[in-house]
């Protein structure tokens, strides 16, 4: 269970995206960029009651915990809003991997780099 | 300018979304996650071109360079895309703040936080 800021769950305006906004999850130990999921009010709701990420799958059209079948949960330690209100942030300790691929995070292929 | 991986830069998948990918920029010194915008095709190629982050505006519906009138630049060290190809992360030398608030980051307000 975390610690609720009635004041900035306000702010998060799962309108404009359509009953969904984007979630950038965050290594809290490593910092490094894990994933990028969806959720709506009833994944966020959850993830805050529970400590446990939970996400809605856009292919699936189903709420979602992480880890559920494979084991690689995430408990969340902060969740953030961004200024306009239409992106989170979760801040998270990654149990195994973030990634279905085995990789530690998703993002692990480098389009371009500085020379 | 940024060296190119072409087999990872034609796994981005920009029809998913509509023409449109999110992009998670990151500080490449603190690590911290800075804001979320998007990215089309013209923009992404602008920014491998540039080294210089460009994105696209869903409100104003055009490209934009990051910091073209604030100042606020972004230069690109890495640019990667995640394991379904619908993400991409920027990871950055923020000139100045991120945020249009005057926030070195758009994730400056708390929405839950372990006790």
């Amino acid at each position: 269970m975390l610690q609720v800021n009635e004041e900035n769950l306000r702010v998060v305006d799962f309108e404009k995206g359509g009953g969904l906004v984007p979630v950038v999850v965050q290594d809290a130990s490593t910092k490094e960029v894990l994933m990028v999921a969806y959720a709506n009010r009833e994944a966020l709701e959850k993830t805050l009651k529970t400590g446990f990420a939970h996400y809605y799958s856009r292919s699936r059209k189903k709420l979602w915990k992480k880890g559920e079948t494979s084991g690689n949960v995430q408990r969340v330690k902060k969740i953030l809003v961004d200024c306009d209100g239409d992106t989170l942030l979760y801040v998270v300790n990654q149990e195994g991997v973030a990634c279905h691929t085995g990789e530690y995070s998703c993002f692990f292929r480098t389009v371009g780099e500085e020379k």
